[in-house]
């Protein structure tokens, strides 16, 4: 079969790798019907110099159908359509029972250590019944590609809403127009947020995020995006925002925007945060910070009845679609800001 | 009158001052009852080189006997006693009726600007009705050091707890065993938590935590202190973490010691924070961090209600008792920590 490798920096290549078979009797093997590239995906395609393990699978976004399961998985079998979170877990530890799953004791990620990468033809779940969740709907449902959101982008714009208190009525900002940004307005719509701002200036996100509920855009940046969101809240600040860049601008410009008393739902993979958060600010205006890497998991049985009655669409956040084959030309759009997010089907 | 004049590092000196008077119809007079010496006064006391701005008063913490009112005051009146939170606030802007008073548009702190300290035999009160709560008590009432920590200390432990979202039956962990860390645990004792793990050393300071409630003492440093929270938790951490030192070594045990999930309360002014808080372990386990300068302004009547019938009483954190005159002892005396907190009467 097929599968994503990436071998160091801009260099994703498509290979032929073995079938995937059960190793443990919890594992499930995944024919994948569609897989996408996050914006985390591209920190090790933009990365310099040999990697450090040599080459790996890549991707942590799919879904797809059963083919076969171990002897102790009891919530799936051959057939079922499944949608697999960005990272495994065995749903039994305190943590997941918590719905902490990104913190599993007995969890991981996609293509490490000898797990299967997203970005391939097929896939071997480990912890199949704590990780994946059945899908009511056929292999060619028109809904699978607001359904893949829920693997990442969506669930985690929802962590960071989620994070940042939102609820009916809310003022929020959105710091960040990537995909999970969008997701995170979409969220906020959805818990009931009255004023959307979407700080974001590209023009093909902005209508996204329009269509997703953003009610105010501030394309400005830094102090000026500070001013403005201030002009816009009569001089008080926001007190709900959503951190969702990881970047030591998108952070200081988050922090300044927050009304005293508010909270900065965050889900931006740090990156470069040379001077750290800004403690001062935050201790003075009381501004509280809750987030982080999103328990999907917990989030992808709700999320998932919106989508199937149609009360959320995240599909809007897929903006090129490409064949396996073509993966490499996919990364180089996202890497060149082309597309806001690809979407992979195996085949030609 | 007498006041405590700041003049320099390891320099405070009771001199002699004008006696207060009314600049604005909303000040009061306040004859001061007791004050006494804040952690943070420290940072002032302990800084070396010339004052920017010349000498001035210092002390953010008093209560006293109300002496004259301007014309639009309206809750207290000559004769009454008073508590004085440790900012002073309107009580009516947007921030204030939020709740946050530290952020008040029209408020401030005490010896900045033209605005008394509290160390002294009486202070002018800016902004009266929003800054002080009358207390239904004598001026001998034997209950006024209880009353006193609610300036401060007692509402800032209290913050720390509120924000790390101590509830009945919580696990909670206190990182420090200043004044602010004992008041920590008694604030956690009061919101019902069950088990309360102190991080201290000192026999005075942990003596008085077990006697607010501590269940456990965690007398080690860093990593073994990391290793023996674990220990006590079965390896899972702790959800309810309070951070009442500030700084760099105090926050990365904080963040450690909490469990994925969890939330770090947060109320040590930022100080030395060289590498800022710990973003990617914050980020991994999704803790959360809330907290800052706590407005104790809000949490006064509750608070005040509960010590005026006995259900805290936060006084043993004061250990030393000097009069006025010998202000300068008792910042030697916190500085060297022969002193958890010093409560100074006015007088010889």
């Amino acid at each position: 079969m097929k599968a994503a490798i990436i071998h160091g920096g801009f260099d994703v290549r498509v290979e032929e790798v073995p079938d995937p078979v059960l190793l443990e009797p919890t594992d499930a093997v995944v024919r994948v019907l569609m897989s996408c590239i996050c914006g985390s995906d591209l920190w090790p395609y933009r990365s310099t110099g040999p990697r450090r393990n040599g080459p790996a699978r890549i991707g942590h976004e799919f879904l797809g159908v059963v083919q076969e399961v171990g002897a102790d998985v009891a919530t799936m079998r051959p057939g079922d359509v499944v949608i697999a979170p960005f990272m495994w877990s065995d749903g039994t530890c305190p943590h997941c029972l918590a719905g902490i799953q990104t913190s599993c004791l007995h969890g991981g990620g996609w293509g490490e250590d000898r797990v299967d990468g997203g970005q391939g033809e097929a896939v071997r779940v480990p912890q199949a019944d704590g990780t994946l969740v059945v899908a009511p709907v056929a292999p060619d449902d028109e809904r699978l590609p607001a359904l893949l959101t829920l693997s990442d982008v969506m669930g985690t714009g929802h962590h960071a809403a989620l994070a940042a208190g939102v609820g009916p009525g809310s003022t929020v900002a959105v710091v960040g127009d990537g995909a999970v940004g969008l997701c995170g307005v979409l969220a906020a719509r959805r818990l009931g947020a009255e004023r959307i701002i979407l700080l974001g200036r590209h023009d093909s996100r902005v209508a996204v995020a329009r269509g997703f509920g953003a009610t105010d855009v501030v394309p400005e940046r830094g102090d000026d995006a500070v001013a403005r969101v201030m002009e816009l809240t009569e001089g008080l600040g926001v007190p709900h925002v959503l951190e969702c860049v990881g970047m030591q601008s998108s952070w200081d410009t988050a922090v300044a925007i927050a009304r005293p008393g508010g909270t900065v739902g965050y889900v931006g993979v740090p990156n470069g945060m040379e001077s750290g958060l800004p403690l001062r600010t935050m201790f003075g205006n009381n501004i509280a910070v809750r987030g982080g890497v999103a328990p999907v998991r917990s989030y992808l049985p709700a999320l998932m009845a919106d989508v199937l009655d149609g009360t959320i669409d995240p599909s809007p956040v897929f903006d090129l679609e490409l064949p396996l084959d073509q993966v490499p030309d996919g990364y180089a759009a996202m890497h060149e800001r082309r597309a806001i997010k690809v979407l992979l089907r195996p085949g030609r």
